[in-house]
């Protein structure tokens, strides 16, 4: 079938994952296309611990994989809160190996580079599913060169939760790697060796997960308060040598850029958003963490100390530049599913305004209103943006799986303004074009394109339109960025891709976005 | 058929039980028989709200109502955090008996007198079904009486977690009294002119209720955090003019007891506590809020100071006296799931050290380990105790209805060392006697009884009667504290039932423990 956004969703792949979820999965058909929507959650089958002298501590992850009778088939999950410093899921993954156990699924809130040494899992069938948020690396090589057995599926932050909570995949066990962890379960995301501040994107498999297992390289005395995640959904705790890189978990503050370029693209976002009708005390905003987004955090500061006005509630993955604006009184809350460097993670530790959610609160389309729908703005970046305004987040220009939807579409789906920043041309890459290579983020939700070279606003926001119509930014059309884009370095092929479908982007709401084939030598045309 | 504790528990009790929960119901059969049995979780049919535009503030409960599209023989639910300056069960039912809704069920953690309005309702067959951890006032005296068409199910704080999450009862509509809540169902107890401190029993509530609606009467900018009950949860919002009286809500601290014989017991419990292995540095320790109880805090504060012996965890309902040791340092944490005054409410509000928990992490038998499974001690009261150290704290003597099993089995089960406090005779009334009128916490659980008179351990519990063998303390059999309040009172005559069932008392496993029958008028005996 054809989705609304145009793509072809071949009807094996609807069925497959049909079968995989026992619910019929449709192809994309709007954002907002499952609203008011009613279904049963899914539930784990747990084990009640009567007994008050039963323990919980095990000596390895050899004996937690046996208590929970690890088998073939089985779905276990990860979340990736130590980024590219995580040490858990190879270590894990190292024992199931050596157990022989084949044909597991992970389903890992992310992947990234740090898991480059399970890609020998993939081709020897230990592991033949994966569902994620993206694949950095080794791993989405493997993935866009046909070497999974099943098709991946890629889901946004919010997307995962909805999924484990719809029941589409059930996992059996959750692997929960914890900063700190009390001998009876409860995890908390500060302190310890390896703090990554908070556990958000965690929380959904402690409460769905059958058998959940915490990691943790510092045991502290019971009761481990407040818990991100609660003794009563943990089932055994082993303590380990580290989880993780520290370093590599968060860097120190992220230093403001000085390229020009990004400067100027910063200078244009602010200048938009002081010009929007939501830019006022009490505002909602989040933004990432490129230099461009930072750069316009520390402009937008400026203005808002100007003109005394507070932003209400900071969302989102937090770095430096929000903590700081906190610190300094000019938002008045921060509410965080991941920090992304050392000040943010000091912040959620110390200031009584900055709150850990859950990966629900933050995004899942399918609960009662999440955070996400209370934004006012959301600052985002793309690989490519299209003159439909779709955005592409997670296939490289080359056709390799090299990033992730993170929480992309669900914070732009939420917004009143979502704003892209993305250069013009990126290399020899044109980032606006014709069509994305992946839509990742459907256009309806996409409002304003901030380049180096232009500003175009979404044709259907004719009041972003009546706003800015005196304010002095160059805009243009989409079609002129890309034309513009496509005039400097050409119009570039079009990837080559075999027929094999490898993965499929799923959209928040759980329908089919998009799909990602293998990847093919690229041949030249005749 | 005759349980464990010897109660005869009529088949067609436990044949209704079976066919209501969808599981076989079985008699009690020990407080540890269902460690280790795994089960499905219950879970809840909601609605996904996709689109950010939506609102979820109503004009009135009315509307809450109809949004939720009450009808006949639905269950819903209520917390009991307002204790007797409760308004919101009131509001609620008087809105429904205008509806002319029949036929329901109400599944409260708690219901008092403040509640004694609703009898005309349950007489008029609005409400056929009461499910409670208890109910005192005019609502007992109904059900005592015959007036409650199907039989109460009274059950402990962690037993209705445990009904709910297994799915014995499933609630349509929870109703959620907020002292402070946004506009988008963000719930917390602190703050608001109604404050309560913690709402940890109304949370299972709003995870596995299908539709929740928030009550309030101060509503605060969002984000309301950090919130007791998240937004992604709730489906609407109302605000009233007021949810409770404040001074009936929370009293002034507690005063100490001046009373003799109180304070004579509170010193035997204290040094019994101390002389146990478990009064150690990190020990763990729950009380109640009775004369007694506060008297024994008190004391056991001097000895910890003398000492130098810090409780490592206070848990429960917490009073004054429990916050007071918090507050000093002699307490490293307190977990909290329910405040009984302005001293322990301004504690969970100020001090980082006084945390709120949710009603499964209290005491939930069947999840994977709730905090009752860590307590060292717990000192609670009883209306009667009898010489199988079977104790009953919710019916009176004469045969109705007054009480509420609180976390009363739950904490009895948990702790290393369960201790009773009751005076021999209360009134003309023996508190120890042959057998208790009703059975709420099984007397295997009972480790110690202490009274004004002496002070009787559980033999079972040879360790602990080893340790006292050279304390000077009042020790003496459970059978003889009875013939002693015998000798004093003389043995009371049986309470003289009719035959029909008005109550089970359900173990905090789901199994049947007691049944409590129709009172019927006293006949002298030829």
């Amino acid at each position: 079938m054809i989705n609304s956004v145009g793509r072809e969703i071949p009807d094996e792949v609807l069925q497959e994952l049909t079968d995989s979820y026992g619910r019929k999965v449709e192809g994309f058909n709007g954002a907002y296309y499952r609203h008011n929507k009613t279904y049963k959650k899914a539930a784990p089958t747990v084990r009640g611990v009567v007994d008050p002298s039963e323990d919980k501590l095990l000596p390895s992850i050899k004996a937690a994989l046996e208590k929970c009778e690890i088998k073939d088939g089985m779905t276990i999950s990860f979340h990736h809160h130590f980024r590219e410093g995580d040490y858990v899921v190879n270590m894990v993954m190292e024992e199931i190996h050596k157990m022989g156990i084949k044909n597991l699924t992970i389903c890992a809130s992310s992947l990234g580079k740090a898991h480059d040494p399970i890609v020998p899992m993939i081709e020897d069938g230990t592991i033949t599913g994966i569902q994620s948020s993206g694949v950095r690396g080794k791993i989405g090589e493997a993935i866009s060169n046909g070497k999974l057995k099943t098709t991946a599926i890629m889901r946004s932050h919010g997307g995962r939760v909805r999924a484990i909570e719809e029941g589409d995949v059930h996992i059996d066990i959750a692997f929960i790697g914890a900063p700190t962890c009390d001998s009876y379960g409860n995890m908390r995301a500060v302190g310890g060796k390896s703090d990554c501040g908070v556990l958000s994107y965690a929380m959904v498999d402690a409460q769905y997960a059958d058998k959940v297992v915490a990691i943790t390289d510092t045991l502290v005395p019971f009761p481990n308060q407040p818990a991100s995640i609660s003794q009563v959904d943990v089932d055994y705790v082993v303590v380990v040598d580290e989880i993780g890189n520290a370093a590599k978990i968060a860097t120190g503050a992220a230093k403001p850029t000085k390229d020009l370029r990004n400067l100027m693209m910063a200078n244009y976002c602010t200048q938009f958003v002081i010009n929007t009708p939501y830019f006022k005390d009490g505002f909602s905003y989040q933004t990432g963490v490129g230099g461009p987004s930072i750069a316009s955090t520390l402009y937008l500061g400026e203005i808002m100390r100007e003109r005394g006005i507070k932003m209400g509630l900071g969302l989102g993955g937090i770095a430096g530049p929000m903590a700081d604006l906190l610190k300094e009184g000019l938002i008045e809350k921060l509410v965080d599913t991941q920090d992304f460097d050392l000040t943010a993670i000091e912040s959620v530790r110390n200031n009584p305004n900055h709150f850990e959610i859950s990966g629900s609160e933050y995004a899942n389309p399918m609960n009662k209103g999440a955070y996400v729908n209370r934004l006012d703005f959301v600052i985002l970046a793309a690989l490519e943006v299209d003159t439909h305004f779709n955005v592409n987040v997670v296939v490289g220009s080359d056709g390799v799986i090299t990033g992730a939807q993170g929480g992309h579409p669900d914070t732009a789906a939420g917004a009143k303004c979502t704003i892209i920043i993305s250069p013009l041309i990126r290399g020899r890459i044109p980032c606006v074009c014709s069509d994305v290579t992946t839509v990742t983020t459907p256009g309806e939700t996409v409002d304003v394109v901030i380049t180096d070279y232009g500003i175009a606003i979404n044709p259907k926001r004719k009041d972003l339109i009546e706003c800015m119509k005196d304010v002095k930014l160059p805009f243009c059309t989409i079609e002129e960025l890309r034309d513009q884009a496509y005039a400097i370095v050409g119009e570039p092929e079009k990837v080559q891709f075999g027929d094999r479908v490898v993965g499929a982007i799923e959209s928040r709401d759980g329908t089919i976005i998009d799909v990602v084939r293998q990847v093919k030598e690229y041949e030249f045309a005749d």
